[in-house]
């Protein structure tokens, strides 16, 4: 297989397939729309994972694990809760397979064994844990309930693309019940801030806070939060939701509590959750036509050492010193892998890690020992530094620090320079057509608007932004008054 | 809720659905045979998956996701191969919900949306594996494969029981793929003494290794390697299974490989595996009529504090004191808990504290913070101690090692004085009725008499211990010629 790729410019969209697939992140599986993780793609994955689930743990949350079906009775009660929500999932019908007496060597469902009732794979699992609730929730002195579960989930998407868009994906679920009005919105406020430090400081993705609108809101919440980020395509996405459940999930599964006074009152809930479409957001934002850019807050290898030499001695003496040099980094945290192979030549190895992202490569041969010192390569930038063996292990800490730090900055200027402001209608569609990103602009607060400016252009209201200033104005679509700015983007 | 349980001689089984639910670990769902795994038992199993993780990577494997589903066709291929493989399992027949027109506010199964081909939910995940490495494998140079799945599994049983026996369940699979036959018996057995491992020095639970007969064994597997404990009501329990699983798997999914000699050979594989019946096991084993016995390798508090006062001043002097001793406490690794909790009395908190197992506590009262000591009590064997507050956190380091040692040797004792040596059908018969545990008998080698012996007395072959003698004698069923003892015992 070539590990050469389509360029962004030529395919933004092959490219990336290309690249997921290449750099062994995942690729399609005989299941339709269905993906199989690759070791290196999911050893990204459980470092992200590793973050998120100790982030949740010091807000005070704990784990837990529910069932993978959901009756479909139970599916009603929450269906008649959030109209509009998802009906394309998975159903099991059956529960036995038989020989097929008239193919022999095939299988077949066996018809005697029915379920009574369907049961639906999980593509959310809030019927599921606030029918559960209902039996863990009796006074004020058993909330909140502060719970998150790491499951895979199944929405049967008829267009799919690895990590994007998969019929079964992995993620966590934040599940909470409080109290108060006011705590549950705390909560998914918190939450949403807990995704953006997480996106922004490991996944180096600059992030806005909003506000979903209406039309764009999970259709069980009062309010949802988001954390959108803004693809090297200029298209956006949706990296993270937190959800004010408000009490609409504790009134279809009759989940209430006595407070202080002893009077009964139904709970308060958010939920939240990311998921492994995190990871192709990781792709899409720092990668380049060479193959995969990792931050190394998130690469499972840091740094790789590529030996370069002609002798059996001069390999034997480059791995000495190496040893060493692992040793010293491993003591500091640093990862690090030693290309040893003797299958592959030095060349083939750079462009193997190169596509594979790792932020720092050493190539070390016979001059480097005689002068003590090592090549050392940026993955980012691609540029490359002779530097002393002296000190290297703290030149390696500070160069993945500074790496990291570039990585957000880099994406940070990027997606500033997509912020356009419009101030009307042709404004609107010629930036649309000429300069991809965010634009900002104002709207109406109608549904029917958005809608509207959705069929014409295919941008859709990304979010609210929490910090945007109060400023009035006219809506870019109707004129109609306008009390700020919304952010409007294709996206993923 | 009454927290007091049915005692293990009244009615053991009782006992345990009783303690499961009552000490927080899990509960059954309102979906038939799965269960809720709550956060105090799901943080449990978090512990054993981080240390399992861990030595599964020191042994270089590494993780990877694959779908959910199987399709039939590939079940099939498979099923071809491993003749008798259980057929109860859940069945994706469709993929859409709709509303239904005839009962406003129900949703039905939507007829137009019957998927082409039934998806299996994974039972095991050998059939989609090894479809996919078959893409993964050209030369030796691609193998091994190490690879090892956390996921959850779906098997239709009838009668399910928490932990034991449940619909759905979470476990780990490892799938290896090997150039050479001796290289993957190896691996099975590697990794069998990597479960031993960890069964006995952190669940602190005595195994017996061996091989299953070959009606014991895993359909697909050539030999099956096991590790088998022994409850507290004798009854044994399968901790782990290894399987050598020859070329089965790689002749059924076509997976060659090009030697290096150039030839086309199929490749060797293992499968291998523990789940959530871990988690019975180490209730089984340890627990007493007061509730939960944690080994401290696997509690997820060590040590719980409960402070006891009479007015506030108290409370405050003791709480200064006891931050001190957390932070000591936390720097050198141990998990404790303050329970300052002013809604229940100590007494009320003692008994939780020991319905849920937590190895040590400590009680501190005005005379203990006047004489500078604490009162600390044992899980295990329910022994009380006043101690000195000086070198209180090496105290307690060395008596949390001692409880792990402890627990284990009371569970070896306990297994070794249930390993009966019987050589006759009259001594096999009776000692199974007035003993139970393993017994150690002569068997002919022979699937009939095995299937006889299991219809008439529900005793099967557990394994065939690894380090039995080698001694000829007669089979105590059929008096035919036998090689050595196998262990049989009645299980779960």
């Amino acid at each position: 297989m070539s590990k050469k790729l389509t360029s962004r410019t030529e395919d933004y969209s092959k490219w990336y397939n290309e690249l997921v697939v290449k750099a062994d992140l995942a690729e399609n599986s005989g299941v339709r729309g269905c993906m199989v993780i690759k070791p290196y793609g999911y050893a990204i994955w459980e470092k992200m994972q590793a973050q998120l689930d100790k982030m949740f743990k010091e807000t005070g949350h704990s784990n837990a694990y529910f069932p993978l079906f959901v009756p479909k009775s139970m599916f009603e009660a929450e269906e008649k809760n959030a109209e509009g929500f998802a009906k394309e999932c998975a159903i099991v019908t059956h529960y036995r397979l038989k020989n097929d007496e008239l193919n022999p060597g095939k299988l077949m469902v066996d018809p005697n064994a029915k379920l009574e009732e369907e049961l639906i794979v999980r593509p959310t699992s809030e019927a599921i844990i606030w029918s559960t609730y209902k039996g863990w929730v009796q006074s004020y002195r058993d909330l909140p309930l502060l719970i998150n579960q790491w499951a895979n989930v199944v929405r049967w998407e008829m267009r799919t693309r690895l990590f994007l868009r998969t019929a079964e994906f992995l993620w966590q679920e934040g599940h909470t019940a409080h109290a108060t009005r006011q705590e549950a919105i705390e909560e998914s406020e918190k939450m949403m801030h807990v995704y953006a430090d997480f996106v922004e400081n490991f996944m180096a993705i600059p992030v806005v806070k909003g506000l979903k609108t209406q039309t764009e809101r999970f259709a069980g919440a009062e309010e949802t939060y988001c954390i959108e980020a803004l693809m090297q395509d200029g298209k956006a996405l949706q990296a993270g939701t937190s959800h004010f459940l408000g009490q609409n999930f504790a009134k279809a599964f009759d989940v209430k509590f006595a407070n202080k006074e002893g009077k009964q009152e139904f709970v308060w809930g958010t939920s939240w959750g990311v998921s492994t479409r995190l990871m192709g957001a990781l792709v899409m934002t720092h990668s380049d036509d060479n193959g995969l850019v990792l931050p190394p807050n998130l690469a499972p290898i840091q740094v790789v050492i590529v030996p370069i030499h002609k002798t059996d001695e001069q390999l034997e003496a480059i791995s000495s010193q190496i040893n060493d040099l692992m040793a010293d980094l491993r003591k500091v945290g640093v990862s690090v892998k030693y290309d040893n192979r003797d299958t592959h030549k030095p060349g083939f190895k750079f462009a193997e890690w190169e596509l594979k992202g790792v932020p720092v490569r050493i190539a070390i041969g016979p001059n480097d020992l005689e002068n003590g010192t090592y090549e050392v390569a940026r993955r980012d930038n691609l540029s490359k530094e002779v530097v002393s063996k002296e000190g290297i292990v703290l030149y390696l800490q500070n160069l993945l620090a500074q790496i990291q730090t570039d990585l957000y900055q880099r994406a940070f200027d990027y997606r500033n320079t997509h912020i356009t402001e419009v101030n009307s209608w042709d404004e609107f569609t010629s930036v649309l057509e000429t300069k991809t990103g965010f634009l900002s602009a104002h709207w109406d607060g109608t549904a029917e608007t958005e809608e509207k400016i959705k069929e014409l252009t295919k941008a859709t209201i990304r979010c609210i932004p929490l910090d945007r200033v109060e400023e009035v104005g006219k809506c870019v679509f109707t004129g109609a008054p306008s009390k700020g700015r919304v952010l409007f983007a294709k996206a993923y």
